[in-house]
């Protein structure tokens, strides 16, 4: 006869962790704790064959079944010196079913065996008639719901009628006598809901269990979700049925408790874990009674005993416990324990989640220890846990009052005074005050006081809105697209929703991480890369193929990201230099200027201050690469807006008002995202993109010459649409550094590449590849442009898309490998056709999201570039793409 | 030995038309006439394959090429009555190269024989020594050009020295004896620039002519134009030796002319020409002296003696070689001859260029004819050219002041009062008056205006801008983005580049055709569809397999197009609706609704409205598909933006001006045509698509229970980028049709599906054709963000990078089949992976535009949809497709 039925119990266990396919998630993991040996409530698990013959045969089970069930029954009975319907030693058990794949809405029924004979003793043994009829009620409700299929609203509308009459608000504040009296009031509302009479027969409720978690299997919401997931129905569920244990049977030889083999929060090796006397797990989680530590060293209240202290032997057994479920699972368990009688029993262990800096000392340690291998280490670690550890943020224990919530558009937390403007925020920044900037949007001309500022708060705008991605650039905390602030510059004041008033001036925080704005100055917790950290960052560095570059536009920039690891800069934009100090100026006169002649002035002025800027980035990135793009943004972002700033202007550049509002009107685009830009501006005016290259270029020539470098600038043209704009443009670039290599009497290698960043791009690679050196995918406009998506714009829906989850993930945070990643894909195969040792790399935000770096590493790519913060992320991704791959 | 010389002149003709590899184009078509009998003054042609050893021998001729042309020359001279070189017959000749297929720069000497002796012999012919020193200086500076490799401005700089000496300003004001000493300093300038005497004997000329045809062969810029073009080097070239005539050979029995085998301008069967007594080819082309008609019936001037009445015999010969050729070549012909001394002979032959009328009416009668099929006659007409025939058009024979030139954004022409406001045309419309509105651009606001006006004419903005797309939909005539306008709205007026000032109730014309802007009223050409149009319109419907649609958001417009042709609405925009008389009003009560209740309350007063136009473009359109989009633009355009128009708003609304500041300023979007449009409209204010597909099934259910029609409407979901929209929006509109046709108990089956207009929906296409029963690619938008360029604002560049040959053509106008042509193709072969029977059609821009629509056709779309006034050309570029695939 087929085996249908493993047994487990101390000593005696039937199946084993492997045979999850026979016997259910559940069902191995009981197996599993059993066979090395850990004291677990005996029981038994019908197989998932058992299920399979059920829908085979018409929905009946299989010959023998019910004889292998009585057997297996009788052998808990006997294991547990307790009889299933005996009044006196009645034995209660649990009925849950357990797929090969953990699914939503498993069935779990509880204290089976109860009924008015076996109520009895659970009072005679527990000494506590409200907990037994607490019990007998709860199992009523739960099999009235799951077995007999009746809406559980029914029967709860009689325990809040209940709780009315007697005037009380908490199921807790019943007492005996009123559950006892529910129990009745819920079996004559069974019978009469249902016609039928609930089952008092302990056999009746097994079998009534039993078999609703096989007709689950194949209920419409299962087969819906199987489909969704591609499960096969023919996996079937296993139902296992397990002895029930309680905490709370006698005052002081009971207990319940949870315990965690590592600190959780610091990763600390020692055994962590709190418990209560005589109560159920339930209560521990209520958290009605103050729960007592499990030993001397997890104890912060000194006036509390220890489970050390009062049930030595049990707290004995489970410190070997602990030993046996490291060295089996080899990583921290989570774990729930009860006491019944004196008696330990486990009920369950799991892997137990952790903090960031927990989860790279235990890895690190484990290695150490010999238990994993430091690639399991690096698996251990999820990168973008790394994040917690690359910021400030705010102390967990301190009170917060927070006043509005919005986007965690970049992480950290900071606090200052708040300001509106700019300009204020740097004229406070050279006073030594710190300062939240606090903008309805931000644009490029708010750059230097985003700089100047602590922290960036703005009412609109999406994750990736200029605030947000200039914020995370600077590794500045950032809250954005706060919608529900009215923020008024005239009065100098913000409102809340609540309708709380912050004027200029006023002290708020902000924490970037969790989106929150807070009152006040609220205590803060620093970054800290400890030894651990360090070392498993160089076990990675030895495992990854994807070199990490970062995105840098300053030379501190590149200091902070060749600190964090980065291996180059994937992409310098240089546009943000126009903004610093006095440059703006220069940047006007250029575009206010009516002819070529004008503009060269003016580009003659900024010249070199880029090439300063390009030196010291350079001298910081010694003996690494350097990719500079050219300027991308359209020129009026580069003007004033607004009719007092062009008065100034004006004024400045000794023009007339109407001149320049002229200028800025006729630059008006109505979608710049879409408009005269990136390369198409060198097109227009090859005077600027002239001017960049040179200072690069003779940035280049000066370290070479003066200092000795070795140095090979990547010179970037972004916006390509078409290869002819590339060919123009690499001419362009190869006339003026050759005349600047010959005029220094050098010789500087370069590189000239293109950003891959419209489709058209992408879909046309082979022809563009002729003309580039590199491709450096810019995925953020790739992104917005395939979707049609403006990222500033997606404030306005993009929030509630991933909400209702027409949008899964959001496609500016990870890169949506469907749709945009074929047009990556694309790129990559094509630029290769032509070039077989094209260098290809990716510089959108993607570049620090592990998802979207795995999947870079999948497609060949030679590095991904990442604001410097999140280098480390990239990093650890690149060597779990690697790890994932084997 | 192998023959190098082919010899041709009349009755003795050894190559033939066919010989196009061996003789050259031109040497193949010479052959040709003599072949089939035309008088053609005799020549030879060496071959290719000359040109071939040439290069194989280190560039020497192959042995026995002298002594073959010797031999041909002494035919030629026999059969011409002249020798080469003698002085009293001397024998002139022109040397061509003629390669396989028609190359640029190809090179041409003529008068070659000439020298001090012959001069004479043609002064004495002609008794015209003017004329002869004129040929002969001419000779010598073409000579020294293209054969002795001298730069062309040496010699010129000598004759303009000349006219400045005698005080004249043109060539043809210097006499005979001035040419005469030219020719003397000419010869001096030779021999002082390449020391070495100008040629006078006649051989030497010869072989210096053809050394120079087959030396051009390998010339950079010919290497470099056969590389660019894909022609082999080994094609080689041949040089073509033919006899001068000459029309002025004496006084009365000399001519040269050119005519027509048909009327190029209206197709008539009649032949149709000019002609000068004693004159040469270019004294027509100067238009120095008034050509005379070859016959009656193209006599216009009756003072003018024709050729039939002064040369009887040579204009019977004329009729009779006009025969032969539309006998041969099936084709109407344009014709050169030249009658030297009585004798006629014949010049060239070649496809006669022709209006659009014409090119109809000779197709058709040519058909009757039995000259050719009627497949060949659609193939006569080019798609394009029917654009002429469907708009009024400025009469060619008008005197017309252009004072300024924009973008012939729309074809047609018209004329009118300025208008610098919409309300103001409409109010002009009201009373009759005729206006042309000028705006510095349009917005949907203009619509009324744009409708009442009779053109549009716009300062900013391309050829897809709002003004130039809607103003072809409605097919007005416009001229748009003419940046040298100054619009100076407050003085109402607009100032050319010139300084012209034109104000508000100036009259002015434009030419959509041409993009120019002309002061006053000119008389214009009403269109009208012949009988030979329609006759030619029904053989293209039998052949092409693509079926037309029509953009159309009116009955009227919908009504038009089935005039055109059109087999249903490939694009019905319901926004344009929005805007129309009091609409506007509910829609902005809609906009600024706080809450769903009031969104309902105001889209209850447009449901009637939406309603009644579907009935009556149904109507209109009976029998045949209508898909109707629904809204697309972003909420914020039907908003007021000036300050004036949300006071008014505010005002009628009932609501404070900050409040309606307020709502505008929150639906302000970066780029708009990124934002929050399309379905991310109907997924945040399902009411509003709610409302609209309500509308359009009323309107259905009651045609159909009323009125018995049959009727599937097809909606239409706009700028999806990921399924999940089309499958929430889907199961919307299902559930409100269903309602609504249970509610009206009748069935009426409907489609539901969806623009394929973002690069990810392309990309997606087998996942988005789950959830539809039809794509139509909007490849406006598609090639928008497949360039990542907006049209609005592609007028800063883009007329830039077409003249400079950045992008070959404008992808806005033709379809981008390289790039935005890989998207189509995937989206409809996925889209049809799932769902073979996937019903896909074209609806933007490119439907109207034959290259695109060929490629339609090709990729196996359904159908194309255009504008009204383009159906007939998108017909006829399918049967195109058609014919050109076999």
């Amino acid at each position: 006869m087929k085996k249908y039925v493993y047994f487990f119990g101390e000593g005696q266990v039937e199946g084993s962790g492997e045979m999850r396919n026979l016997l259910g998630g559940k069902g191995a993991n009981l197996a599993e704790m059993l066979s090395i040996g850990l004291p677990v409530p005996a029981g038994f698990t019908l197989t998932t064959e058992v299920c399979n013959e059920f829908y085979a045969n018409d929905r009946r089970y299989p010959e023998g079944l019910v004889a292998q069930v009585e057997a297996a029954l009788a052998g808990v009975e006997k294991l547990m010196g307790k009889k299933f319907g005996d009044p006196e030693q009645p034995l209660l058990v649990s009925v849950r079913s357990g797929a090969r794949a953990s699914m939503p809405g498993m069935m779990e029924v509880l204290n089976l065996g109860l009924n008015d004979q076996t109520v009895q003793g659970i009072i005679a043994q527990s000494g506590d008639p409200r907990f037994a009829y607490d019990s007998y009620r709860r199992f009523i409700q739960m099999y009235a719901n799951v077995v007999l299929d009746m809406n559980g609203d029914i029967l709860e509308n009689i325990l809040e009628n209940m709780k009315q009459q007697r005037g009380v608000a908490l199921d807790t504040e019943l007492n005996a006598a009123d559950l006892k009296e529910l129990v009745t009031l819920f079996k004559v509302k069974v019978q009469e809901e249902l016609g039928q009479t609930f089952p008092e027969d302990p056999e009746e409720q097994l079998w009534g269990a039993i078999g609703a978690v096989f007709g689950s299997w194949m209920n419409p919401r299962a087969i819906t979700y199987r489909k969704l997931n591609h499960i096969p129905a023919e996996w079937g569920t296993a139902v296992s049925v397990q002895t029930m244990v309680f905490g709370n049977m006698g005052d002081d030889c009971g207990a319940t408790g949870v315990a965690f083999t590592r600190d959780p929060s610091t990763g600390e090796n020692y055994f962590y874990g709190e418990y209560l006397v005589n109560a159920q797990g339930e209560d521990v989680v209520a958290g009605i009674r103050t729960p007592q530590p499990i030993n001397k060293i997890s104890q912060e209240d000194q006036t509390l005993p220890s489970l050390e202290e009062v049930m030595p032997e049990c707290y004995a057994q489970l410190v070997k416990i602990r030993e046996t479920l490291e060295q089996h699972y080899r990583d921290m368990q989570d774990i729930e324990f009860t006491i019944e009688k004196g008696k330990l029993y486990m009920l369950q262990t799991r892997t137990g989640k952790r903090t960031a800096h927990s989860a790279i000392r235990i890895a690190v340690e484990m290695v150490k220890e010999g238990l994993i291998s430091d690639k399991e280490a690096i698996l251990r670690v999820a990168p973008d846990q790394l994040e917690q550890l690359l910021h400030p943020s705010l102390d967990p224990k301190a009170a917060k009052e927070v006043i509005a919530k919005g986007l965690p558009a970049s992480p950290g937390a900071a606090s200052g005074k708040v300001v509106f403007c700019a300009d204020e925020a740097e004229e406070a920044n050279r006073l030594k005050q710190k300062v939240i900037l606090v903008r309805v949007e931000t644009s490029p001309e708010d750059i230097h006081g985003m700089n100047a500022a602590q922290g960036i708060l703005t009412a609109r705008g999406g994750m990736t809105s200029h605030a947000a991605v200039v914020a995370r650039g600077m590794g500045k905390c950032c809250v954005a697209g706060c919608g529900e602030l009215k923020i008024d510059y005239e009065k100098q004041q913000m409102t809340t929703k609540s309708g709380v008033v912050v004027k200029r001036g006023d002290l708020i925080t902000l924490d970037g991480s969790a989106g929150q704005v807070i009152l006040g100055d609220v205590p803060k917790v620093q970054p800290e890369v400890c030894g651990d950290f360090a070392e498993l960052m160089g076990w990675v560095d030895k495992i990854r193929r994807l070199r990490v570059r970062t995105n840098a536009d300053t030379p501190y920039d590149s200091k902070v990201a060749r600190g964090f690891g980065a291996e180059g800069i994937g992409l310098c934009r240089t546009e943000h230099m126009f903004f610093e100090g006095n440059r703006i100026q220069a940047v006007r006169e250029m575009i206010l200027a009516d002819d070529l002649q004008g503009r060269i002035k003016a580009l003659d002025k900024i010249m070199p201050m880029q090439k300063s800027d390009f030196i010291g980035i350079f001298r910081e990135m010694r003996g690494l690469p350097v990719t500079i793009r050219l300027l991308d943004p359209p020129l009026h972002e580069f003007l004033p807006q607004n009719d007092d700033d062009v008065s100034a202007l004006a004024a400045v550049a000794g023009i007339r008002f109407s001149e320049v509002k002229e200028h800025v009107e006729a630059l008006h685009e109505f979608n710049p995202m879409l408009g005269h830009r990136g390369c198409r501006l060198g097109i227009t005016y090859p005077e600027v993109y002239d001017m960049q290259v040179r200072a690069i270029m003779e940035a280049a020539c000066e370290l070479v010459k003066n200092e000795g470098f070795e140095i090979v600038p990547e010179i970037m043209i972004p916006l390509v649409s078409h290869v002819n704009e590339l060919k123009i443009l690499r001419a362009n670039a190869v006339k003026v550094a050759e005349e600047v290599c010959q005029r220094y009497a050098v010789k500087v290698d370069y590189l000239i590449g293109t950003m891959i960043e419209l489709p058209r791009a992408a879909l046309m690679a082979d022809k563009v590849a002729q003309q580039a050196d590199f491709f450096s995918f810019g995925t953020n406009d790739l992104t917005q442009t395939t979707y049609g998506l403006s990222r500033d714009d997606a404030g306005h829906f993009l929030p509630d898309y991933i909400e209702r989850g027409v949008f899964v993930r959001d496609p500016f945070v990870y890169l949506d490998q469907a749709g945009v990643g074929q047009l990556v894909r694309m790129g990559t195969e094509k630029g290769r056709q032509t070039r077989p040792n094209l260098k290809v790399g990716i510089c959108g935000e993607h570049g620090g999201e592990p998802t979207s770096v795995i999947f870079c590493d999948r497609l060949g790519l030679d590095y991904v570039s990442c604001s410097p913060y999140r280098v480390p992320i990239a990093r650890l991704a690149a060597a779990h793409a690697v790890l994932l791959k084997d």
